[in-house]
């Protein structure tokens, strides 16, 4: 393999360093040939074409451009303009003049579209062979399904011949495909990326999907590609604030031991507990947590009545080309016909009552960890029972578009028979970031190299904390410190840690006479200041409004001065409130006072 | 008719006078007996019985007990323990050992259950003719139909039998009978009352409404009623706080005058331009809306794929029992038959794109005022062609719960040929308050009475501006007082105008020096301070949030005491921020010292 790395860290700095587009563009054609897997590209565009699109991007400019030069994949359900879109059903083929709403963003963005990838066929399955082109092969094992329905798109990242992939998913397509390849997959949640110019499974469930080596690299193409678009109607407006550090305290969810599935697969239960215990070493605290709803939940979804939507969105094609689509797809899309709009209704009821039902359960932890797959299948095993495996395929993926989740699939080792491990942590939709930042941390702990490249992960860079999600944040000074009494008022309200760190030199901190429990008051002076310890939380906008309206006097809530010469929201004192109070600032904080005072 | 008005506050004011229950009882015994309209109850409690219910209830409480010998009626597709529920199908009855949540929680204020009252068989009609009961009379005009679906409910309270009555609402059944029988009719935002022990018509859309002879009779009833039912999949948490003032500035959204349908009806046409000009004499700003999406998205409920949820809701009962129906029922529903699982969802496409295109639309003004029924049609004309003039009905009313908008109709005149003339004001789910404040008003400046009784509307009281929404009030002192430069900045949040004040006498005020537009800052102090004009708005938690959090310095938010002793929240300066400042105290208030000082 070549020695320029494709994530995109490593290809700026390479870019950066001098290397020309096209020796990148060279590079990526060489992997694909290198690879010499006819399955992982239904198009693939000319050496001539990717040189004009990367001619078309000017000079390099990550600032401006922050995906430049970047070569991808996108799922051959995706529309790329002038590339045909098959979903792998060559009668079906059209070719597009307009890019997929995300293809669009992501061009916008400096990416160089490489090509089209195979996928099972209409995006109805887990396994990847469902495909009248070859089936692409598993990245790291050859015997090993590629995973599906997103399959060439987790193989081209997985072989480094992309630095990320489009896939969608529906009921899994994204994560399975990632798990099974040693790579990322970010599910987004629904909604967060336009799924305009998109071939429909299910229009009420599909995501794009982001394939990539790292979590920071699928995170930066989620925030690239995410957007609202008045042009879906299932858009939403979706956080992408910049990855911050994991919460200092996490808990997570986990099947009850006596739920886990692995279909007799010891290899997976073993790696999978190594990845729980790879989470507690993060601080994670876990809880078990029954899994029956979760499961009965997942079995909506190809026993219900959504397999009505993948009819549905192919109705007229379907009933014209019956014989054109591969037999198992047109078994289980046909089943449709015999469902009733009664059906659909009831489906939807049945949906609705595990929703609410399962709403405080998620709502009770910070996200849950579930293995991405209970088990590996091979191609024959797949092929020779391409229904049960496939369903089995989705046992921690089906319920997830179905309960609102957004999740992300991430490598955390290898099993003791040499095969990949990875888990998906899911969160509520919106909480897109929070998963990203523990997956983060927990892909870097596994010490794996990226894909089947043989890269060495990159060098995890310090996260920033802010964030563009609305949030909100607020400098506590006493009781709210971590660890103080107050602290968990805070965390009750969602609030995350972002940060210690110190006011500018133009404060006194004042212990506040009169109070039941000690209290301290941060007072601006004109001068005669110093630096104060705080912490910099971040709270949702609805919270924080809460948490001030619960402030008792004399505290406020006003703008503080931070020692980089920010400013941030936090806690000051009425100067009727100093009354008797005893200035403390020369202990430089609040924490310092407590424990070096001198009792009175 | 009995001198005994029914209306809460009469009722309640001749408790506590000393009127006994058993007169109450008998009182509503004889006017059901003096209506002598056999369609109107389907089931009635006998007198021995409702004089367990008033004995069961102790002494007059009304603090305890909110509804207090208050006599409602339950339309016959809600569960009373006891009563029979047949949905107006005696082959469908049923005798539940529960009383549905809404009941149990209104038994639980103190209301008592007079009956069950006649509907358009399994609430699918808005004419109130489709029952094998007798149909029951318009209670102003016996040759119009009583509206349905929940034609007994409205018929009990316009005669004044009861205070007010439950009815359901899918399509405008809570809406439609208030308006042929001048009453008011809050139909609540989807999930606000629970609908366990309701039979589903569709349960997607299905509410629970209340029929009452005054909008805060009827606000009341949705205030006890209102609740989170867990046992409920599509329970939702909905802001039940007291009624406040109405807005003073509100942006009223009108259909586009070339929209307006009235299928000749002059005097309909005639009647709703006196109720905008109403609306506007309360200073509503009228903007016409382009209709043609949402009568788009109305005709989506009965020619979409709905109908298949009041199938879906009855189907064992339909297959088994289909002769048992009302014809025009039973074809309704039957005609679900032929309705596959992919066009219930390509029904449900249609609606995501119709609620994407008109969301902005819904939040470009405050509220919506359509007619409630756009013509008046007599018993007779609806038994010749009982589809057609079904449908016309529901103009107004079919899109409100496919479009997730809670609303209110209220009684705005008598049109020039001496009918009922009613206007529905519509607003985005949550706003149920919001709506009932303005038609509080616009009923109280029709001066009409109530219902068929004959009764003036009761004097208004003064409403609290209080909130149990979660919202917040914040009190403002300087440029965000109404009519100042920043007032449109609280608007922008959401903002609603809550009441004009004074602190308690211990701030000062002073003008900060060095600020571009001037701005005061308002200080407590130890003792030498005066009360300071004020006002008080309230905010949503989340744009408080967002309003703290873009306070510059050297303002803050902290916590202010009124005259009145209460405390809220409100704008404080940091002390550092008064170099400089002049006290301006004397002036009472900013608006004054703006006004009268001398300039330098």
């Amino acid at each position: 393999m070549s020695d320029i790395r494709f994530d995109i860290g490593s290809l700026h700095a390479a870019y950066e360093a001098g290397t020309g587009i096209a020796k990148v563009i060279d590079t990526a054609l060489a992997r694909i040939e290198a690879a010499d897997d006819p399955g992982i590209f239904i198009h693939l565009a000319t050496r001539a074409e990717l040189l004009a699109q990367a001619e078309a991007l000017g000079l390099f400019d990550p600032v401006a451009k922050p995906l430049w030069g970047i070569p991808f994949a996108v799922k051959d359900n995706i529309d790329v303009a002038g590339m045909p879109t098959t979903a792998a059903c060559a009668e079906y083929a059209y070719v597009p003049t307009k890019d997929a709403t995300v293809v669009a963003k992501l061009r916008a963005a400096g990416a160089l579209v490489l090509g089209k990838t195979n996928l099972d066929q209409f995006a109805t399955g887990l396994v990847g062979v469902r495909t009248p082109w070859p089936i692409p092969r598993n990245a790291i094992d050859p015997k090993l399904v590629p995973g599906g329905s997103s399959s060439g798109s987790a193989v081209a990242t997985a072989r480094g011949i992309v630095s990320f992939a489009l896939g969608t998913d529906t009921a899994g397509s994204g994560r399975i495909p990632a798990g099974l390849n040693n790579i990322v997959g970010l599910k987004p949640t629904v909604g967060a990326l336009s799924t305009t110019g998109v071939v429909p499974a299910c229009r009420t469930l599909d995501c794009v999907s982001v394939f990539a080596l790292s979590v920071d690299d699928a995170y930066a193409v989620f925030g690239a590609a995410t957007g609202f678009d008045p042009s879906d109607p299932y858009s939403r407006s979706v956080s992408t604030s910049p990855l911050g550090p994991r919460p200092p305290t996490l808990t997570v969810g986990v099947p009850a031991s006596a739920d886990r599935k692995f279909f007799g697969d010891a290899s997976m239960q073993v790696g999978f507990e190594t990845a729980l215990a790879a989470l507690e070493t993060l601080g994670a605290r876990l809880v078990e947590i029954p899994f029956s709803d979760f499961y009965a939940t997942a079995d909506l979804l190809y026993e219900g009545a959504w397999v009505a939507e993948r009819y549905a969105a192919i109705l007229d094609f379907f009933e014209a080309n019956e014989a054109a689509l591969h037999p198992v797809t047109r078994k289980i899309i046909g089943s449709a016909r015999n469902l009733s709009a009664a059906d659909a209704f009831r489906g939807l009821y049945a949906l609705q009552a595990y929703k609410a039902r399962l709403a405080p359960v998620i709502a009770s932890v910070d996200l849950f960890c579930v293995p991405t797959a209970p088990t590996h299948y091979t191609v024959d095993a797949v092929l020779a029972d391409p229904i049960a495996t496939n369903s089995r395929l989705g046992t921690y993926t089906n319920f997830v578009n179905l309960l609102d989740m957004c999740g992300i699939a991430v490598p955390t080792g290898t099993r003791d028979d040499g095969l990949p491990m990875g888990v998906t942590l899911l969160a509520a939709a919106g909480l897109d970031g929070l998963v990203a930042s523990v997956a983060r941390d927990l892909h870097a702990a596994s010490g794996l190299t990226l894909g089947a490249t043989g890269w060495r992960q990159p060098i995890a860079q310090p996260v920033s904390a802010a964030a563009a999600d609305g949030s909100i944040e607020l400098v506590v000074v006493g009781a709210h410190l971590s660890g103080m009494p107050l602290n968990g008022q805070l965390k009750e309200a969602g609030a995350r840690f972002c940060r210690a760190t110190r006011t500018a030199s133009s404060y006194k901190l004042f212990e506040l006479a009169g109070q039941a429990t000690p209290k301290p008051g941060l007072v601006r002076v004109g001068n005669g200041g110093t630096a104060i310890e705080v912490e910099v939380w971040r709270l949702p906008a609805d919270a924080f409004g809460h948490f001030v309206a619960a402030i008792p006097p004399p505290l406020g809530i006003g703008s503080i001065e931070l020692d980089d010469g920010s400013t941030a929201k936090g806690f000051l004192v009425e100067s009727v409130g100093l009354l008797g109070a005893s200035d403390i600032s020369s202990f430089g904080g609040w924490r310092r006072f407590l424990s070096d005072r001198v009792p009175a």
